[in-house]
């Protein structure tokens, strides 16, 4: 195992199975996915495919459950320091700060993938199967109330450390999320990517101008004791 | 013809066609839409579909096209009123204020389609191609840069006449369109419905909040003969 990868306490075969999933959802499109172009991209057997899963279904919502685990552990609402917990997860979604250098923080994207944007189309392809499954449908709502939850969180905290200002940490985070989703949807679907840039800008407004109150004290960070709860 | 339909000044069969289309795709869904089953919805003979379209990839460009007219046609950048204008737009595409009596501006669907958030589903469905296909990415940038563009365009002429406060007109116009794209979004998918209402709350903090100035005239309108060029 690659020790850059984030842990999702996934075994080795069951981990490798994902990354040819990935690799395989990437190259065909979820649409053309099939067993056998997973079984391609897997380096061992495709009979142990079948050992692990019953079918392509089972399969694909097991690697949904993975995708998933890899975008959780991106953001933690017990970080030491929230406010910075929260610039490192929207360099995670936005887009380079500067395409030419390729900016500071690494898109999300499991190792031995050398276009981070091919993970958060994956994302996306995953994600539109939504309308016609409510399995897709609960996981997915899962996974974003507990990135929103996550974000109020860290906002409370810092709110009540005294460094951000008294706000409704709910709607803030549902703001936060809406501008990363859009962009997220125009770099993966190509509509229209100087809208991404400005999704940059509205982000780091919220954070640098919003919720910081006029006499922020920068050196100071909340404490780790504050309720982190999600 | 009915009166109530916005004119896209498609010919009555064309119309007809669009109509069949529509309903052929609410009812099931791009992946297994055929010519065939729209020849089912369509009143005449399916052989007049072939006479007007090569085949379903040209049809569906030729819907996709309807579909944008549509919408494009739910904002105008001259309206007499900006800020009613805008006001108007949003409700279109946000959730009901209060779902149960269904709140007071129709969301934009077709007539005859008893549920606006099949139409709803329909763009987004055909939006999800753009991750393979370049002419809808084309087609879906132009519709969303007209969008923004004129919404930017609406907020400018507000600022003119000092209804608005000085902001970056094209900045805000992004924003707005992020909270709309995630409302729409959550709805459709329906992976987070409370978002849709939140996106609503914050629709309005700009336009009640943060755009006003403090000595707003709520009388005076901004005049048509400023430039609403897009």
């Amino acid at each position: 195992m690659n020790d850059d990868r984030i842990d999702t306490g996934r075994s080795e075969t069951e981990q490798a199975i994902m990354d040819a999933t990935l690799v395989a959802l990437a190259k065909h499109g979820y649409a053309d996915l099939s067993i056998k172009n997973i079984g391609t991209e897997f380096e061992k057997s495709t009979s142990l495919l079948y050992y692990h899963y019953e079918n392509k279904d089972e399969l694909l919502l097991a690697f949904l459950d993975y995708v998933i685990d890899l975008f959780v552990a991106t953001i933690d609402p017990c970080a030491d320091d929230p406010d910075a917990e929260l610039r490192t997860f929207v360099e995670h979604v936005l887009p380079p700060k500067h395409p030419e250098d390729g900016g500071d923080v690494e898109p999300v994207a499991p190792p031995g993938m050398n276009e981070p944007e091919l993970f958060q189309r994956v994302i996306f392809e995953l994600r539109t199967q939504t309308i016609h499954d409510d399995a897709y449908r609960q996981k997915f709502r899962e996974m974003e109330s507990y990135m929103i939850d996550t974000i109020a969180t860290l906002i409370r905290r810092e709110m009540d450390a005294g460094h951000y200002r008294e706000m409704n940490a709910e709607v803030m985070a549902e703001n936060l999320m809406a501008f990363l989703f859009r962009s997220l949807d125009v770099r993966v679907t190509g509509t229209r990517p100087e809208s991404a840039h400005a999704m940059r800008e509205s982000v780091y407004f919220l954070l640098d101008n919003v919720m910081p109150p006029g006499d922020a004290h920068p050196g100071d960070i909340a404490t780790a004791d504050d309720d982190c709860g999600v």
